[in-house]
């Protein structure tokens, strides 16, 4: 098993707040960041959370490629729609701020869909979803991101990862919270195996000459993801469709940066990375609480569905990630020892000296 | 290769138009349920085309399982959103109906939902989506179906083929026209190779046991089709998650059956399938022409990525189809022998001879 040290929640976020506060964040604004990241931490998705501190936020902060107190523009608003412009603030405050106007119209409206231009990596995006739920409300949240899977028949990279969220609440069962890259994988999961020497499956991505590769260093290097579903005879155009699908409505219709033109964190230039965010009021449509009733129905359907050989468990999305949460919130956050290091890192760089006491 | 028939496409609606109207369906809605069907052969889908006439539509509405001149009721309507039910109608005619409501709606609000329950299969999820693309908005049509597909560790199939349509206007391109089952295949590709003898890829389906067969009879009978993705490895849970998701939105928030009560076209009772349809109007979010122009540079950049050895072109989504119709609009629809058989067992079933002579 590999080094991990257990950080009360409360604690780690207040340092991430500090952190960004240093970095000339305004303090709401920082501890909005700092919520969405320490969230990725509690629902088991450290590959976006605070590993990133410094790599993805804290080193554009310094360079000034991201402006640490944003205004937010209105380009266009009406009662069901609303155009942003993030003014290349930093993605977790521009997306809450955004997601969180959107839930306002959908109040009145029923629905409501916030376009984000000019923002920058917003981190998980299920937390903008997931802001929908208390509201009896379905939220959607995408965004396009840095090029890294190839189109079906092509390469080089041209497409994100660009996710897909959306959150659904249920009554008595978990709310069904689907977040994922439209890849196979994220390049995270790739560079987890680089690092520890193993191959990874065939399929989730070719190396420079296209060929599907199981050494995570020729993917890394001028090779690419593969979209999901994999190579043409499993269907990998439609992942590649769904890939598409985000761009064009997270990024072609916020008139954000699209395909190849989105930037890296790591570049010099702005990303503007462009957003999605929907939410949908279930009242509009049928009583909440038949639509809940039902949602248990259905969960419990699928959980009761027979396994197969092997298999103790069928899964609802979301599911795993909300255990995550409940315990981590009771017990303490694990980061694995090479996560306390990018901590320790992004504190020094940051002059906020990472001083936590592990449980 | 397979003998085919040439039709001229309207004298093909025009036939199928006068089997519904001898079924007992209105004139207006014949026709309109005729151009859904003509539309996916057209668009070279032939999968979902007048091949189903009677086993899928005719059959129902003699048994009397589809209200042939359903009145479609209004549960609940609102500026932005609307919840129909479609009192058993037949599928394309409901769907046709509820996306123009859609579309009149958003054309005030900046976009629209509307949800439909109690309704039939209604062919090819895109057709409804592209009504939105000569208004300048996007359209979005889901549709849940009969329980077809595993979810990932489990069986049996509890999942329908659930599939996505985005359509999404550009320039001088194409529109983007994503119509994608939610599964790696549908049933009908399978039964294609079951028919022709051949083997079927490793991943699209299991056997009975669970376990992954190249057999498509296996498959047929007690087995299941893959979400897509295929194997956990390769993340087949996000196709589940997707088919889900489908459900979730056109099932539950419709108040439709979902999951394994969806019935099939061949089941003795109501089939309560459930539509989810939005449009979306560009103009709100920002000038259509900057929008289209973005679509036209984006699709170029795309197509013009630097292709794997052995393939010579990256398609868009949707395009293929685009120039089927255009080539069968002119020239005529082709049909294979056995579409022709379908239609000619539907006429002798009807009363209404088909009798039509190939070009």
């Amino acid at each position: 098993m590999p080094e991990t040290f257990i950080y009360p929640v409360e604690a780690l976020k207040d340092y991430v707040a500090r952190f960004f506060t240093a970095l000339k964040v305004p303090e709401t604004d920082a501890h909005i960041a700092a919520d969405v990241l320490v969230a990725a931490d509690l629902r088991g998705i450290n590959s976006h959370g605070v590993i990133r501190l410094q790599s993805y936020y804290g080193d554009r902060l310094l360079r000034g490629k991201i402006h640490p107190a944003a205004p937010i523009t209105v380009l266009q608003e009406n009662p069901a729609t609303l155009a942003l412009d993030g003014s290349n603030g930093l993605g977790q405050v521009v997306a809450y701020r955004a997601m969180s106007r959107c839930i306002e119209l959908a109040e009145n409206a029923g629905l409501a869909i916030t376009t984000v231009r000019n923002s920058n990596h917003y981190g998980i995006a299920g937390y903008y979803a997931m802001m929908a739920l208390p509201e009896d409300m379905i939220g959607i949240s995408l965004t396009n991101s840095q090029p890294l899977v190839a189109p079906t028949f092509g390469l080089p990279a041209v497409l994100g990862t660009n996710p897909i969220a959306v959150a659904i609440p249920a009554g008595e069962e978990e709310p069904f919270v689907l977040d994922m890259a439209t890849s196979i994988v994220t390049i995270g999961r790739i560079a987890v195996h680089h690092k520890s020497g193993q191959p990874i499956p065939a399929g989730w991505g070719i190396n420079e000459q296209g060929d599907l590769t199981q050494d995570p260093a020729e993917v890394l290097q001028g090779g690419a993801l593969l979209p999901l579903g994999g190579p043409a005879e499993l269907r990998g155009y439609k992942g590649y469709g769904l890939s598409l699908l985000v761009d064009l409505l997270s990024g072609v219709l916020a008139g954000a940066a699209y395909g190849a033109k989105v930037g890296h964190p790591a570049d010099h230039g702005a990303a503007d990375v462009g957003h999605f965010f929907a939410a949908i009021k279930i009242d509009n449509f049928r009583p909440v609480d038949h639509f809940k009733s039902d949602m248990d129905d259905y969960i419990r359907a699928l959980k009761a569905t027979p396994k197969l050989p092997g298999q103790d468990r069928i899964y609802i999305h979301g599911e795993k990630e909300a255990e995550n949460m409940r315990k981590y919130q009771q017990e303490g956050v694990p980061l694995l020892a090479e996560i306390v290091d990018a901590l320790v890192q992004a504190g020094q760089a940051a002059g906020v000296p990472f001083d936590l006491k592990p449980l």
